[in-house]
């Protein structure tokens, strides 16, 4: 064991996913799990299996199609992350994580129990006995289960320090080998967290059998240099989510962590496992499948986070990097080459890309993507990677389709009638049509679409952004709504044990951001009649009685 | 002198401004210095003059419209905030900052050099010597017309720390009255920010008689961290930026530095003159002016940022708010009411509402205002603090028309041929129409507006987003752009000389984002014509021959 070595853990799937709107489809999340398994993070912690069926679906989806595979051969070999599943400290939740992550070849179940005075008394009404006895026992069975064991005294910067000493020595005499320190708040300062790291690696009867991790919330802008100060006081695995994502401010960023120890490797002189070249790939398709935007002064993944301005040469700007850079964009994967790909390129040509960029596409896949690109080609002059990443990941949020876009017609203006027209497939084939008048197209195109499909809901959050420069750059529109009624599938959260509703994102793009918006709202759409499982709202007035002419595609 | 109070130094303007695509048109800083005196900063950072004329007269304009004006009575009451020019350490640069900032009741020179080795010699081409004399001379200049002189030694920490406390002293011994400490290229750990400031505060002679101030960026994410480790080692002046924007990852966040003083005044045992309750509208206010959006995991300013989640009553949130909350969103100015006025209420009621929010508008803004809002009462169930805020922005937005919009049609969908008309008020109140068929809506309606408009341009940036909840919210959206040609007003960067081209931003906010995006497309252009002068560029083809009906607004 490298002492040097600091194990990325990632969260992003499960303290990231429990962000307001940032819900994930299974199919998504497996995807996002095999970007962070390119990046080289060693644990993906990937859902809290009790706080509903789905989840414990996804979870167990991504221990065995991605907790066992091995990515790549020869140098893009990475080993096989260890997927986690949280469960508070109770059999039930236990049993939940295990059967969601046994399938993996390195499972990890992760119990947790508040140790603060005020989360003992007003939460979880018990005493410190009562406490430490249920973390000895939940430890010892989720042990029973697996040998992966990794506890969390929840608040612990604000809990009685010997207290926390002697709940963590329980816990590894228990069999727990990751205690992790979380501050849930985002209270502490740089000094009092790496202060407690530094007590509890002093005072923790057996600590130098296990691996202390830290996880931080950036409630005051604290979080990366929280994280920072508790690894240099001996933690050893970070938690982290892309782009900081999480409830409220976020958890701690990934990438800040993982740049500052590597660009100032001289202060910390220790390393990580991961591929920097993978950053900007993951921040984008964290930021597009949770439609979470990531804002331009956003330290390494931002748009402007490195000094590259419209206009300006990047050689011109790389002689100037000495005085004024310190990282390359490179070393994040920024800057990769334009697509050389013209309208008259081959399917072969667009597949040997796609692989460079990271993509296995299935043949079917392949074809339409290759049909949407000499689409694009046709409309744009110039076709980047990340007009490509925009149509590949349009493509694969478009998978679970129930209901899809077979035509859109709009007209709106300042004349005040803005108007949509409409015509969906539905599940088994069949078309609908309707037309409604908005207060602009966007609100006409969605009152159509909710008044075929029939499924009351609230739009929570709609953005729309250019996918690169110039007036004909594709449009990426992403939105997030939520069910109207009490039958929608809720979900447990692991802290407080309140039922909520899901919300759920949607992610289109299109030359036509009117076009893009109707895909993102159908996406989200269909997201929602899954999980419900009810196929049958549509409106049947709208149904077009003709014989569909063509079949779903 | 309170020992304990930590000045807050806005540099919005300047370095903020600075950024890629943040440029504001003089009238949109005088607003956001106004907003920066409400809030209750200590210093104005208006600009650096040297730039070009335009620099020079939008920071003069703040030294005479802000830097004199009482804020309120009573209870409203402020001191009238520092104006601060920047100045390169030259007698050219030096002129235009006093021109700029004379006219303040307290007005403020801040000049720098490069102490670091790499920057004394690739970049200033002199050797220790020379800095030293020519750091000397340039204060002592500034303090000749000016008794506030502050002085940072740029990349300080990258610089000899002996070399340092010898500049530093020359400087105080000059007469400048604040020495500010930037960490240039965001690099350093808090350690080491914290170590240096201590070491400059026990190793500079003569420093008991000057304020030591510190200026971070947050390449690294540790941005806040380190402006905090600076002021517990002495430093009695942040420079920070609301919402933390700036070139690449951006400066120190405002907002952070000063909650996190706040919420743990146990800890730091300091204060600040910030009425925190102003921070969300500033954060708004700059985030829609310069067009740059805020994240919503961004601590205390993200739409996520304090635990609200849709559907969720406040008061069950409020319950859990001692376990999971440390600040409270009122604190921040959040959750301001809803606007009780109903469709039928008189504009003196508006106008009562809008001076709570803290618009001053003269009759003629509040009769279009109210115009407006009646507008938007016909086709919105609900209006919020944030829609009429986003209503009186477009309409601030809009004022300095040359090409208004008078009218727009629009016809796209999934069939291919998306064709916008657009009808434009000119400078002469002519009117113009033109057609065009684009890849999208959007992309037709900016097409057409180019084609009459005649002024080649390149868009770089283009976001939408919704204000509020619901399908029929207001659209927000701001665009970002170039001019395409070497004849357009350049500035030129404090830092390295270099000239480069200024970029422009638009706002527009309508229930149809097509129009909303008009408006800001329109916008962005009207602010490149305006600087470049050239008012003649309009397609004559494309003008109306039928004398116009009504005249420009």
């Amino acid at each position: 064991m490298n002492p040097n070595y600091v194990r990325i853990f990632d969260t992003t799937l499960r303290d990231g996913e429990q962000s307001p709107g940032a819900t994930l489809t299974s199919a998504e999340k497996v995807e996002i799990a095999r970007g962070l398994t390119r990046l080289g993070v060693d644990v993906i912690e990937a859902g809290f299996p009790a706080a509903s069926p789905d989840d414990l679906e996804g979870v167990r989806r991504i221990a065995i199609e991605v907790g066992n595979a091995l990515e790549g051969e020869g140098e893009l070999h990475r080993p096989v992350p260890i997927i986690c599943g949280l469960a508070r400290a109770s059999k039930q939740d236990i049993d939940a994580a295990w059967e969601a992550v046994r399938e993996a070849a390195r499972p990890r179940i992760h119990t947790f129990l508040a140790t603060s005075p005020i989360h003992m008394q007003y939460k979880l009404r018990m005493d410190a006995e009562e406490v430490v006895e249920q973390v000895r026992e939940m430890v010892a069975y989720a042990k029973s289960y697996c040998d992966d064991v990794e506890f969390s005294p929840e608040d612990a910067g604000r809990s009685d320090p010997e207290f926390l000493y002697l709940v963590l020595g329980e816990a590894i005499k228990a069999g727990a080998t990751t205690l992790n320190i979380p501050d849930t708040v985002g209270y502490t300062t740089p000094e009092e967290f790496g202060g407690l790291i530094t007590d509890i690696m002093a005072n923790t009867p057996g600590i130098d059998n296990a691996i202390v991790s830290i996880h931080c919330h950036d409630d005051l802008g604290l979080a990366t240099a929280n994280t920072l100060a508790g690894i240099q006081a001996g933690a050893r695995q970070a938690e982290v989510t892309v782009n900081g994502i999480g409830e409220r401010a976020g958890n701690t960023s990934l990438e800040e962590v993982v740049m500052a120890l590597l660009t100032r490797r001289i202060v910390y002189s220790l390393e990580t496992g991961i591929d920097t070249t993978q950053i900007s790939r993951i921040s984008r398709m964290v930021s597009n499948y949770t439609g979470m935007p990531v804002q331009p002064n956003k330290a390494i993944v931002g748009a402007n986070a490195f000094a590259h301005e419209a206009g300006i040469h990047q050689d011109g700007m790389l002689k100037h990097n000495q005085t004024y850079e310190i990282m390359r964009p490179e070393t994040v994967g920024l800057y990769r080459s334009k697509l050389v790909l013209g309208k008259h390129s081959g399917r072969h040509a667009l597949k040997v890309h796609l692989q460079e960029m990271g993509y296995e596409l299935q043949q079917e896949e392949l074809d339409s993507a290759f049909k949407r690109y000499k689409e694009l080609a046709d409309k744009k002059k110039v076709i980047t990677d990340a007009d490509l990443e925009a149509l590949i990941e349009d493509q694969s949020y478009q998978s679970q389709e129930v209901f899809s876009l077979e035509g859109l017609q709009v007209a709106c203006g300042t004349m005040g009638m803005p108007t949509a027209t409409v015509k969906l497939l539905g599940p088994e084939g069949e078309q609908y049509t309707h037309a409604s008048v908005g207060t602009g197209p966007v609100h006409a195109t969605f009152k159509t679409i909710d008044a075929i499909i029939g499924v009351p809901n609230t739009l929570v959050e709609f953005n729309v952004h250019a996918v690169t420069e110039g007036i004909d750059a594709l449009g990426e529109v992403t939105v997030r709504l939520q069910a109207d009624n009490s039958s929608i599938p809720q979900r447990t959260s692991p802290q407080n044990g309140q039922v909520r509703s899901r919300s759920f994102g949607g992610y289109g793009a299109d030359t036509d951001i009117i076009v893009a918006s109707a895909k993102a709202f159908l996406a989200a759409l269909n997201k929602l009649l899954i999980a419900t499982g009810k196929l049958d709202t549509a409106n049947k007035e709208a149904m077009v009685t003709l014989p569909p002419e063509r079949s779903k595609v």
